[in-house]
C-alpha cells in the first residue's frame, strides 16, 4: 500500500477517477496484446476509479515525446485486430531513462506529461528493468505532489521472470517451436535412409534454456525420437555430443537436435560462426548461427548431410499458432494489473500462482517489482538429464499444460488478417521533447 | 498409348486386374501425402483395374531392397493421418537407378520384385529426373515381358516445373514463408523505433527464385511496406542493396527482406557465411547463410541492430499452416495420375492446366515425363520490378490464388497429432539385395 491520498498533494485533483496510460517496452510476444484487451476492458468496468485510457506509442520514450493515443474509445474492430496481432501493437522501445540524478529533466517531463493527461495509474507491459524505471518515475511524480500508481504487467517468452510459475508469452513460443520441431524432424526421418540425417533448430536463450525444453515435448508424439537437446545453462562438449549423435545414428539412422542461441563451452566462449559478429555492437554479441555450427559440425565428423534452421522473430511473432492458455495468461496479466491499481496496490507486477497441477489450476497474485528485478532465474537442474543433453519428464509435465488450447485467427486472402496497427495521435500540449541519450 | 497389352507377352497375366505400386522420391512437401490419399483413393475406385496397391518405403531404393507394405486395407485412421503429415510418409529417397547399360543388374532386380508383386502400374511422386527413371524402369520390365505402366506425379516446393501453372506444395510453402515474414515484419515495426530496423528471412531456391517472391503477398495487408525481394534470377548488387535499404530508413525508418538462399553476385558467387562450407561436399555447396550475411551488411553499414531467420525445412514441412488449394492440387495429382493410367497412358506426368482467372479454375492435363525433364523454369521477368529488388503485381496475382483457405488439423496436447509413421513391410519373397552405388 505505497499509493498516496490525493489529499496529500496541492495540486488538486478535479475528480475521483482519473486517466490510466498503457505502455510496452522490449522484446514482444505472439500474445503480448491480449495484455493491452485486459487492461483496456478491466479499466472500463471501473468508470468510478479510471477515466480516460491512454496508451505511449514506443513505450516510455513515447511518453517523454508526448506521442500518445486515446484508447478508451477503440472500436470493437480494432480490438479484435489486437486479439491477434503480433509485436507490440502500441511500439515497444528498447530505452530506459537514466538514473534520476544523472538526468531529472527526463523525470520532470514526464511529470509535465502525467499533470497535462491528469495520467494516475501507470501500467508498463515490459521487462523488468524498464518497469522498476516505471515504478520510479511514478514515485518522483508523487513525491511532487501528483499521485501515479504504477503496476506492471509481465511479458517475456524468454521465460526469465522469478516468482511466477512461468512468463506469459512464453507458453506461445514453446509450441510454436515444439510444433516447428516435430513437423521438421517428421521431414528429416523420412528422408534419413539416403540423405540428410542431422538437423539442429535454434531456439532464442541468450542466458537460459527455457525455449529449448521445447524441443522435449517431441516425446509426447514420439517416444522413442532421437533427440538432443543443449540448454544454455549446460557447457557444450564437443566430444560427448558427437558420441550422442552416433549413437543415434546407430540405433535410429538420424538424430534432431534443438540448441539455446546461447550455447557455451566449458571455457564460456559462444559456440557460433565465425566472422558473424557485427562489428559496430562494443558490449553486445549479436547471436545466431549455433545450429549452422552444429550442423555443420556433424556435417564434417560423419560425412554426412546436415540441416538447420534459426527461426528468430517468427518464434515470437507467431500468432497464427499461439497456445489458448498463453494467450488467457497474458490477457489475464492485463486485468490482474488493473485489479492491483483497484485494490489500492503501487509497485507491484502481477506473478502466476498454480493451486492446483493436472488439471492446472492458475492465477494471478502480486510481488513487489523491486522483488524480481535482477532475477533471471535459469533452468532448473531437474528438468535437464544427467548427461545434459536431454530434458527429464518433469520437464515435460512443466511444459505440456502451457502450450494446451488452439486460437483460431481470421485469415483474409489466405493470410492472416494482421497488418502495423497505427493509432491516432493526441494533439500535443507540450513543448518538443527529443529523447535522446 | 504405350501400354503393351498382356497378350503380347510370354508371361501369363492371371488376372484383368493388376497390382499398384506407388513410391515417394526426393524433398517432400507439406503436403505430398495428399497426394498418396489421391492415389489410394482412386485404385480402390476401380477394382476391375487394380487389385493390390503397395508403397514402396524409400522410393525406389525401397523396390530394390523389396521393403514393401501393402496400403489395400489401410485403416481409415491412417488414411487421416496421411491427410496431416508432413515429409513423405513412406520415406523418399534421394537415390537414382545408374543407366541401364552401366548397372543391368538394378534393372533386373526390379523386373524379378515387379514380377513376383505383379506390378502393372507404377505411380512415382518425385522430382523430373526420378520419375524419368521411373519410366526407363517400367520400359525395361515391358520389354522383357512384364507390361508396367508408369505415371509421374509432380510435387515441389521449388515450383519449377516445367509446362505447369504451378506445382503441388508450392502454395503451402508460400503461405507459410508469406505468413511469417507478415508476423516477423509487424514484430520489426514494432520495435523498430529504438531496436531493430531490418530483418532478413531466407527462403528455399538454389537456382530459382519462386518461394521468395512470396514476401510480396505482404502487399495485399500492407501496401506500403518497405520490402525488399532478392531473387535467385538476380545478381546481387551491394551499392543498390544499401541504397535501398537507405530509402526505407529514411521514409519509413526500418525495412524488411525476403531473399533466395541461392543469391549470387554479377560473377556467380554466392552470398553466403564464409567458412559454413561442409568439407566434405565436393560437388555441392551447402547453402544457407545470405540472410545472416545481408544482416550483418547492414548492421555494419548502418550502425543499427539488424535481425535474420532462416526457416529451412520448417518451410517445407509446415503441415499446420498449408493452403487447402495446394492441398487440393496434391490431392488431384494423385487422382490425376491414376486416371491417365485408367486412360491407357504410360510415360506421362499430370500437370496443372489453368481454364479461367479470377477465380482461378484449373484441371490436370497429361504431358510425356521427357518434356519436363531438364527443364527448370526460372520467375518470368515481368515478375520482378526493374530495379531487381521487388515483385509486381502480375506476381501477386498469380500468387495470391494459389495459397487461399486453410484446413484445420488435429491438436493432440497442444501439438498437431501427427508422428513418424511405420508400416508393416511384407514379408520379402526374394534373395536380399543391397542398393548402394
Amino acid at each position: 500500500m505505497n499509493k498516496q491520498s490525493p489529499s496529500q498533494n496541492d495540486i488538486p485533483v478535479k475528480t475521483q477517477s482519473r486517466n490510466v496510460l498503457y505502455a510496452q517496452a522490449g522484446g514482444p510476444t505472439a500474445v503480448l496484446n491480449a495484455s493491452a484487451i485486459g487492461v483496456i476492458e478491466m479499466t472500463k468496468r471501473h468508470p468510478e476509479k479510471f477515466d480516460k485510457i491512454y496508451a505511449a506509442i514506443n513505450g516510455i520514450k513515447g511518453v517523454l515525446e508526448e506521442t500518445l493515443t486515446d484508447v478508451t474509445g477503440l472500436s470493437e474492430c480494432i480490438m479484435d485486430c489486437l486479439r491477434d496481432q503480433p509485436g507490440a501493437a502500441f511500439q515497444a522501445c528498447r530505452f530506459d531513462l537514466d538514473p534520476v540524478e544523472d538526468n531529472p529533466t527526463q523525470y520532470q517531463r514526464v511529470l509535465d506529461v502525467f499533470v497535462t493527461y491528469d495520467i494516475g495509474y501507470f501500467f508498463y507491459n515490459g521487462g523488468n528493468g524498464s518497469m522498476v524505471t516505471a515504478q520510479k518515475v511514478a514515485d518522483y511524480c508523487s513525491e511532487r505532489g501528483h499521485p501515479v500508481t504504477c503496476i506492471g504487467i509481465p511479458k517475456t517468452i524468454d521465460n526469465d521472470l522469478a516468482h511466477s510459475h512461468c512468463s506469459p508469452g512464453y507458453g506461445s513460443a514453446v509450441k510454436y517451436l515444439a510444433t516447428s520441431l516435430l513437423e521438421s524432424t517428421i521431414d528429416l526421418y523420412s528422408m534419413h535412409n539416403t540423405s540428410t540425417k542431422f538437423f539442429a533448430l535454434e531456439a532464442m536463450g541468450r542466458n537460459v534454456g527455457w525455449l529449448a525444453l521445447a524441443g522435449g515435448l517431441l516425446k509426447l508424439q514420439c517416444p522413442d525420437v532421437p533427440l538432443i537437446v543443449l540448454t544454455a545453462e549446460r557447457p557444450f562438449d564437443k566430444a560427448k555430443f558427437l558420441a550422442k549423435v552416433a549413437h543415434f545414428y546407430d540405433t535410429k539412422g538420424y538424430c534432431t537436435c534443438i540448441v539455446s542461441e546461447g550455447l557455451k563451452d566449458a571455457d564460456g566462449n559462444y559456440i557460433k560462426i565465425e566472422n558473424i559478429e557485427h562489428t559496430h555492437l562494443k558490449d553486445y554479441v549479436q547471436l545466431g548461427g549455433v545450429a549452422h555450427t552444429l550442423s555443420k559440425m556433424v556435417a564434417d565428423h560423419f560425412t554426412c548431410k546436415t540441416h538447420s534452421a534459426v527461426p528468430d522473430y517468427m518464434q515470437r511473432a507467431a500468432s497464427h499458432l499461439v497456445s489458448e492458455t498463453d494467450w488467457q495468461m497474458a490477457y489475464r496479466a492485463g486485468k490482474a494489473a488493473v485489479q492491483a491499481a483497484l485494490d489500492g496496490k503501487h509497485g507491484v507486477l502481477p506473478v502466476i500462482e498454480v493451486i492446483a497441477h493436472e488439471p492446472l489450476v492458475w492465477r494471478y497474485k502480486t510481488v513487489d517489482l523491486m522483488e524480481v528485478a535482477d532475477l533471471e532465474p535459469t533452468v532448473p537442474d531437474e528438468f535437464i538429464t544427467e548427461d545434459g543433453m536431454d530434458v527429464t519428464q518433469a520437464a515435460i509435465d512443466y511444459l505440456l499444460p502451457l502450450i494446451k488450447g488452439e486460437k483460431s485467427i481470421r485469415y483474409v486472402n489466405g493470410l492472416p488478417d494482421i497488418h502495423p496497427l497505427k493509432f491516432e495521435l493526441m494533439p500535443k500540449q507540450l513543448t518538443e521533447f527529443i529523447a535522446v541519450k
